[in-house]
């Protein structure tokens, strides 16, 4: 099975907020429920999405949108777990926006599915500005990053919903202070929700799947 | 000693390949050599910077400015190596250009100092289209991150004279293929220098510091 591109060319961004409460209404009455995954390159973002997925897919119907500057690596990962992908290419951009979302999700056929999750770039910065209809913003920090995150990228952190503290199964080898971290991040954002986890040990991902499956749950009533 | 902070509000980038040119060749009559260090958030830039300080600051006459989208907890930190340090905020934008660039070697009265390093903000994607009179571009790209951020981000390593592969102490850890970066990076960029080092350790430094100190004594003949 090919994986589906769109090449996306500049556009104007006009009404993006708009574009994606619309966007967010459609995937309410469709009972979809999307997440935007944020975080820097690097970060863990498609192991974790894999991880996800294999825990979920036995009870929901999962698609993916894979937003990237170029190239198709992380699809094609996503894509052996069974879910059903689609690569957006932002043509050197460092975001996407609400129409680019809407575009990718007819790509995705999603009418029939109960949780996809849009991959967003991997940046710190741009995505933070772009409403993209989602359902709940999730981000994640990878521990070799560092705790000082919420101080340089303030922004990122008052936009999420839960915060994914990935590669804990590293932190011996890293001055990673999961204290501080909480502290910065909850004096950006009081009601953020912090999940420490390992996709590639699975040690933290049972709290992660329950958080999601209670507000895929909320989303459907 | 107090850190000097310009903060940038928006801008007009016209003609800023011009103004690099014209930054870059005062520099040159200067005999300062300046590099623009790029990477994503939270590879290491600030301890390799530091790390870097150290072993030549006996020798060269060290400045360094940090650019950041808010806080200055970067410039604290190298302030404590001894350099002379001036922080620069863009204001929420994903990179800083030739004349905001200007102005932080003017704050950091630069016409005493060797060799400057400009440590830019942690975004893979929208420094890589300013050009700000540097001498060399450098670029890190961490151990955790993953060897195939080459195929993600191709246009940054199109640009950078040498790529540091940092954090090398923890390859353990990690599935990194140092093979396959060199591969990756070289396709794009065959004349482009590969550092693997630790900061931390110090393993590596050698061949860096002694790559960068020839470049330097070519800069000023």
């Amino acid at each position: 099975m090919s994986i589906k591109i769109i090449e996306i060319q500049k556009r104007v961004y006009a009404n993006n907020d708009a574009k994606a409460e619309v966007l967010r209404n459609e995937l309410k009455s469709n009972q979809t429920f999307m997440i935007n995954l944020m975080s820097s390159p690097g970060s863990g973002k498609t192991t974790f999405v894999v991880s996800t997925i294999n825990l979920l897919k036995e009870e929901l119907n999962i698609g993916v949108i894979e937003a990237d500057i170029d190239s198709d690596v992380d699809a094609i990962t996503v894509q052996k777990s069974g879910a059903r992908v689609m690569q957006l290419h932002s043509g050197g951009m460092c975001h996407i926006d609400a129409g680019m979302t809407s575009e990718g999700l007819e790509a995705l056929d999603y009418e029939d599915l109960d949780f996809v999750i849009l991959e967003n770039i991997g940046n710190l910065i741009c995505p933070a500005s772009y409403d993209l209809g989602q359902a709940k913003n999730v981000m994640i920090l990878s521990v070799p990053e560092g705790h000082d995150k919420p101080l340089k990228y303030p922004k990122m952190f008052t936009k999420v919903d839960a915060l994914i503290i990935s590669k804990v199964d590293t932190v011996s080898l890293f001055d990673f202070d999961f204290e501080k971290v909480t502290e910065y991040a909850k004096s950006l954002n009081p009601e953020i929700n912090i999940f420490p986890l390992s996709a590639k040990t699975g040690e933290g991902m049972d709290a992660w799947i329950k958080y999601i499956k209670n507000e895929i749950m909320g989303w459907r009533t």
